[in-house]
């Protein structure tokens, strides 16, 4: 009989739940806004609740245990969040809690290492062991396989690689230093730039002001997608400056980590697939020769489903490990 | 009884053979320039010819393997050397010959990973799971220890720190690429600031140029040190630039790493040892937080010996694994 896991995707905005088994397919899964993410206590019953709906709707399946990704610092022993920026949390007891809710045993991971799991088990790294994965959304999140085990760093921070320095005198990051990757090349960097060029030059910023409805802040990076997408100069540019930051950052860590596969998602890849191609062609160039001898640099597979299957699959391959280990 | 082995460590101007003893202690060493770095068969019979008489005069200790450590590429199963641009050796099979000339089972590998292993096991890493060695000469290497074991990268070329970019537009890099860590930081880059900048200006590069004997050419790390240790302003805004990149790069590699010690050796830290205690203050400060919430910045601990002790140790633990599976 196959076993099941709950997957749960955390974030500031919205809550995803979903059955997966034990081959990384969904069964079913359902969402809910995450609300006032800074009442704790509140956000994870709303989570326990709608993992009650799916389990009881599902009673069929045999869910024996329930992993959570969350956008924050997790303490990976105890699955006490540190410090989650988006849902202002500090110290949340998450594990306990929702274990003690949902009378199943959880693991809590980072989304982004959740997701990450995700692609290099059932997504775009299959069968991979040396490979680096760098989720482009609002900011660069990454994660890092070597040699067939997960990197976690000495302080459960290894793969952080939306803050290596790329230009050491360039824009201030959120984190507090310059130049970082996602400084440049992250979606809150790209609608800075888009911002600030529009407010510089009226002008040449007209098409993309007009696709935000004559307002500055609300140009996203879809209005610059569809931008783009028109041959608009000012949104070319823009990207052009994007695309020379990512071939930057994924030639460095390419030159650092030495992986197999380079992995490449999130919204910003999404949007704008042809961007890998770009990333692709400009790390065979810049990126030392040995080191991409057989590289192979791929979109990811999961898509927006990452963070629940991942979630779902570690916690699963933790405990039918502890259960085989009894 | 103790078993011992050979270290052995080929650089472009010379050769350093050591016997060393199973804790890691040199017994004795010898070394001779490499000469005509291109004849591959002159310079392994060189290697051969001083390990035989380093064995002779100790014919008392068992030594049981050699291992090698060599500035390159080097193909991890059969010991080729796939490309050593100091030697300008391609494809030589350092391994199957120097084993046949030595009647010893040899291991090789790059001389940077060999003196990271030597400072994990014997130096400042001892006991340390996660670490990051960092060494500054005139280009800059690493190698990387995660979760206690070293990562080779799928091509072994994990821990390509050097090559980095920290500077997108930043100058050219011997590998081709733009504003790489050694291009910033390493030797020849400090050599190549301070001899524009004195040829732009030779009044502020005075001291410099009297030191290097009025030869623009002949200054050098030494020249440079020799003029910050008397307050030199030229000398000092030089470093100034070099200690600005060194904080960059390492703290690139801290958010990705996440490593629990960072190791920094290499000439221009044993030159300049101010450097580190710079290096830790930056790293703190503008790291991520949870990067560093117990990290530490400490010296290598074997300084020029790093290299034999590493690459013995690593051939004396791999054959004795295998002898011990046998």
């Amino acid at each position: 009989m196959k076993n099941y896991a709950i997957g749960i995707d955390l974030g500031g905005t919205k809550i995803e739940v979903a059955i997966v088994d034990s081959d990384g397919q969904i069964v079913d899964s359902a969402r809910t806004p995450t609300g006032n993410g800074r009442d704790a206590d509140a956000v994870i019953s709303k989570i326990a609740g709608l993992v009650k709906q799916l389990t009881e709707k599902h009673k069929d399946e045999k869910v024996i245990a329930a992993g959570i990704g969350i956008a924050g610092q997790v303490e990976s022993n105890s699955g006490i969040v540190k410090y989650a920026p988006n849902l202002e949390w500090h110290n949340v007891k998450l594990c306990e809690e929702l274990s003690g809710q949902l009378n199943l045993p959880v693991t809590v991971n980072n989304d982004v290492k959740a997701a990450m799991y995700g692609e290099w088990k059932f997504g775009a790294g299959k069968g991979c062991s040396d490979l680096v994965c760098v989720f482009v959304g609002t900011g660069i999140g990454g994660g890092i396989v070597s040699n067939g085990e997960i990197m976690h760093g000495y302080h459960n921070t290894a793969g952080e690689v939306g803050h290596m320095t790329i230009d050491l005198h360039g824009p201030v990051c959120h984190c507090g230093n310059r130049g970082c990757f996602e400084a440049l090349a992250g979606g809150w960097a790209i609608e800075r730039d888009a911002r600030e060029a529009v407010q510089a030059n009226k002008d040449s910023g007209n098409l993309l002001l007009e696709l935000a409805n004559g307002d500055v802040e609300k140009i996203s990076g879809e209005v610059i997608a569809t931008a783009l997408k028109e041959g608009n100069a000012l949104a070319t540019s823009i990207m052009d400056k994007v695309a020379e930051a990512l071939v930057a950052g994924t030639t460095s860590i390419v030159n650092a980590i030495g992986p197999q596969k380079l992995i490449l998602g999130g919204g910003i890849m999404e949007g704008m697939p042809q961007l890998i191609k770009h990333i692709e062609e400009g790390v065979k160039k810049f990126a030392l020769k040995a080191a991409t001898a057989s590289l192979e640099v791929v979109p990811a597979a999961l898509h927006n489903k990452a963070g629940v299957i991942g979630a779902a699959m570690m916690s699963l391959t933790h405990f039918e490990k502890i259960n085989h280990n009894k």
